[in-house]
Protein backbone atom coordinates (compact mmCIF):
# COMPACT_ATOMS: atom_id res chain seq x y z
CA UNK A 1 0.00 0.00 0.00
CA UNK A 2 1.31 3.07 -1.48
CA UNK A 3 0.26 5.88 1.55
CA UNK A 4 0.16 8.19 -1.68
CA UNK A 5 -2.74 6.39 -2.80
CA UNK A 6 -5.16 7.11 1.06
CA UNK A 7 -7.87 8.63 0.03
CA UNK A 8 -7.14 12.50 -0.07
CA UNK A 9 -10.58 13.55 1.58
CA UNK A 10 -10.81 11.51 4.26
CA UNK A 11 -6.64 11.78 4.99
CA UNK A 12 -6.97 14.73 7.34
CA UNK A 13 -6.67 15.43 11.15
CA UNK A 14 -9.72 16.55 12.04
CA UNK A 15 -11.50 14.74 9.36
CA UNK A 16 -10.52 11.41 10.69
CA UNK A 17 -11.50 12.56 13.83
CA UNK A 18 -15.03 13.62 12.89
CA UNK A 19 -15.43 10.51 11.07
CA UNK A 20 -14.15 8.07 13.82
CA UNK A 21 -16.49 9.46 16.07
CA UNK A 22 -20.00 8.87 13.59
CA UNK A 23 -18.77 5.43 13.26
CA UNK A 24 -18.61 4.57 16.40
CA UNK A 25 -21.79 6.66 17.77
CA UNK A 26 -23.96 6.64 14.40
CA UNK A 27 -25.60 9.97 15.08
CA UNK A 28 -23.60 13.02 17.20
CA UNK A 29 -24.29 16.12 17.18
CA UNK A 30 -22.28 19.61 16.64
CA UNK A 31 -21.65 20.31 20.30
CA UNK A 32 -20.42 16.77 20.75
CA UNK A 33 -18.33 16.77 17.75
CA UNK A 34 -16.42 19.91 19.12
CA UNK A 35 -16.19 19.08 22.75
CA UNK A 36 -14.27 15.34 21.86
CA UNK A 37 -12.26 17.27 19.20
CA UNK A 38 -11.41 20.50 21.09
CA UNK A 39 -11.73 22.25 17.97
CA UNK A 40 -12.70 25.70 17.27
CA UNK A 41 -16.85 26.00 15.89
CA UNK A 42 -15.07 27.17 12.74
CA UNK A 43 -12.70 24.48 11.77
CA UNK A 44 -15.16 22.10 12.89
CA UNK A 45 -18.05 23.53 10.57
CA UNK A 46 -15.65 23.80 7.60
CA UNK A 47 -14.38 20.14 7.91
CA UNK A 48 -18.06 18.81 8.50
CA UNK A 49 -19.14 21.37 5.28
CA UNK A 50 -16.71 19.42 3.33
CA UNK A 51 -17.32 15.93 3.90
CA UNK A 52 -20.90 17.03 3.76
CA UNK A 53 -20.77 18.01 0.72
CA UNK A 54 -18.57 14.96 -0.92
CA UNK A 55 -21.22 12.65 0.39
CA UNK A 56 -19.50 11.27 3.10
CA UNK A 57 -21.65 12.71 5.94
CA UNK A 58 -25.43 13.62 6.43
CA UNK A 59 -26.51 16.47 7.96
CA UNK A 60 -29.89 16.44 9.96
CA UNK A 61 -31.24 19.70 11.08
CA UNK A 62 -33.84 19.10 14.75
CA UNK A 63 -35.01 20.85 17.85
CA UNK A 64 -33.96 19.78 21.53
CA UNK A 65 -37.16 21.08 22.96
CA UNK A 66 -36.93 24.82 21.51
CA UNK A 67 -33.12 24.87 20.88
CA UNK A 68 -32.09 23.95 17.25
CA UNK A 69 -29.72 20.87 17.32
CA UNK A 70 -27.52 19.77 14.15
CA UNK A 71 -27.21 16.39 13.76
CA UNK A 72 -24.66 14.50 12.05
CA UNK A 73 -24.21 11.10 10.51
CA UNK A 74 -22.21 8.85 8.12
CA UNK A 75 -24.06 7.91 4.80
CA UNK A 76 -23.71 4.59 3.78
CA UNK A 77 -21.42 5.52 1.00
CA UNK A 78 -19.67 7.61 3.37
CA UNK A 79 -19.09 4.30 5.43
CA UNK A 80 -17.72 2.31 2.79
CA UNK A 81 -15.34 4.65 2.00
CA UNK A 82 -14.41 5.58 5.69
CA UNK A 83 -14.03 1.50 6.29
CA UNK A 84 -11.53 1.65 3.25
CA UNK A 85 -9.31 3.96 4.15
CA UNK A 86 -9.30 2.55 7.27
CA UNK A 87 -7.76 -1.10 5.87
CA UNK A 88 -5.63 0.76 3.18
CA UNK A 89 -4.14 2.75 6.89
CA UNK A 90 -3.96 -0.76 8.46
CA UNK A 91 -2.01 -2.57 5.23
CA UNK A 92 0.34 0.25 5.53
CA UNK A 93 0.88 -0.60 9.06
CA UNK A 94 1.22 -4.06 8.41
CA UNK A 95 3.67 -3.68 5.71
CA UNK A 96 5.83 -1.82 7.91
CA UNK A 97 5.48 -4.24 10.63
CA UNK A 98 6.71 -7.49 8.80
CA UNK A 99 9.61 -5.50 7.64
CA UNK A 100 10.30 -4.76 11.30
CA UNK A 101 10.24 -7.99 12.84
CA UNK A 102 12.05 -9.86 9.79
CA UNK B 1 -6.49 8.70 20.73
CA UNK B 2 -7.78 11.88 19.00
CA UNK B 3 -6.15 11.62 15.29
CA UNK B 4 -6.48 15.46 15.66
CA UNK B 5 -2.82 14.83 17.39
CA UNK B 6 -1.32 12.94 14.83
CA UNK B 7 1.92 14.66 14.27
CA UNK B 8 1.13 17.45 11.33
CA UNK B 9 4.60 17.21 9.47
CA UNK B 10 4.43 13.00 9.47
CA UNK B 11 0.72 13.13 8.14
CA UNK B 12 0.58 13.97 4.54
CA UNK B 13 0.41 11.21 2.24
CA UNK B 14 3.96 11.43 0.22
CA UNK B 15 5.96 11.61 3.52
CA UNK B 16 4.01 8.93 4.97
CA UNK B 17 5.86 6.90 2.05
CA UNK B 18 8.89 8.14 2.30
CA UNK B 19 8.94 7.50 5.59
CA UNK B 20 7.62 3.93 5.26
CA UNK B 21 10.18 3.23 2.69
CA UNK B 22 13.32 4.87 4.59
CA UNK B 23 12.31 3.11 7.90
CA UNK B 24 12.25 -0.70 6.15
CA UNK B 25 15.29 0.07 4.01
CA UNK B 26 17.56 2.76 6.03
CA UNK B 27 18.66 4.24 3.06
CA UNK B 28 17.42 5.20 0.02
CA UNK B 29 18.11 7.47 -3.27
CA UNK B 30 16.45 9.90 -4.91
CA UNK B 31 15.20 7.91 -7.84
CA UNK B 32 14.34 4.96 -5.97
CA UNK B 33 12.03 6.89 -3.94
CA UNK B 34 10.67 8.33 -7.01
CA UNK B 35 9.99 4.78 -8.55
CA UNK B 36 8.46 3.81 -5.70
CA UNK B 37 6.23 6.21 -4.67
CA UNK B 38 5.25 7.55 -8.47
CA UNK B 39 5.52 11.18 -7.46
CA UNK B 40 7.12 14.18 -9.96
CA UNK B 41 10.44 14.88 -8.99
CA UNK B 42 9.44 18.34 -8.01
CA UNK B 43 6.88 17.30 -5.43
CA UNK B 44 9.43 14.82 -4.23
CA UNK B 45 12.06 16.98 -3.49
CA UNK B 46 9.98 19.20 -1.60
CA UNK B 47 8.66 16.94 0.61
CA UNK B 48 12.32 15.55 1.50
CA UNK B 49 13.31 19.26 2.01
CA UNK B 50 10.88 19.76 4.39
CA UNK B 51 11.62 16.19 6.08
CA UNK B 52 15.40 17.28 6.00
CA UNK B 53 14.79 21.05 7.58
CA UNK B 54 12.80 19.34 10.38
CA UNK B 55 15.63 17.31 11.75
CA UNK B 56 13.67 13.95 10.38
CA UNK B 57 15.69 12.89 7.36
CA UNK B 58 19.59 13.03 6.74
CA UNK B 59 20.62 13.96 3.15
CA UNK B 60 24.47 12.44 2.19
CA UNK B 61 25.44 13.66 -1.69
CA UNK B 62 27.17 10.92 -2.98
CA UNK B 63 28.74 9.40 -6.29
CA UNK B 64 27.85 5.99 -8.30
CA UNK B 65 31.00 6.12 -10.21
CA UNK B 66 30.85 9.72 -11.63
CA UNK B 67 27.47 10.18 -11.34
CA UNK B 68 26.00 12.71 -8.12
CA UNK B 69 23.61 10.34 -5.93
CA UNK B 70 21.99 11.84 -3.27
CA UNK B 71 21.04 9.01 -0.68
CA UNK B 72 18.45 9.92 2.32
CA UNK B 73 17.86 8.03 5.32
CA UNK B 74 16.16 8.74 8.69
CA UNK B 75 17.36 10.56 11.39
CA UNK B 76 17.54 8.84 15.01
CA UNK B 77 14.80 11.44 16.14
CA UNK B 78 13.01 11.35 13.00
CA UNK B 79 12.73 7.01 13.54
CA UNK B 80 11.38 8.04 17.23
CA UNK B 81 9.10 10.67 15.91
CA UNK B 82 7.83 8.26 12.79
CA UNK B 83 7.30 5.35 15.23
CA UNK B 84 5.46 7.23 17.53
CA UNK B 85 3.02 8.44 14.57
CA UNK B 86 2.71 4.59 13.94
CA UNK B 87 1.67 3.95 17.43
CA UNK B 88 -0.75 6.72 17.74
CA UNK B 89 -2.41 5.44 13.95
CA UNK B 90 -2.46 1.82 15.46
CA UNK B 91 -4.12 3.27 18.78
CA UNK B 92 -6.76 5.38 16.47
CA UNK B 93 -7.79 1.59 14.73
CA UNK B 94 -7.90 -0.44 17.62
CA UNK B 95 -10.13 1.95 19.15
CA UNK B 96 -12.30 1.69 15.98
CA UNK B 97 -12.27 -2.07 15.84
CA UNK B 98 -13.45 -2.44 19.45
CA UNK B 99 -16.49 -0.39 18.70
CA UNK B 100 -17.51 -2.59 16.01
CA UNK B 101 -16.61 -5.69 17.99
CA UNK B 102 -19.16 -4.49 20.76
Amino acid sequence: MNPKDFDPLLHERVRLGILGLLLQREEVDFRTLRENLQVSDGNLASHLRTLEEAGVVAVEKTFAGRRPRTLYRLTPEGKTRFLRYLENLEAFLKTLKQEEAS
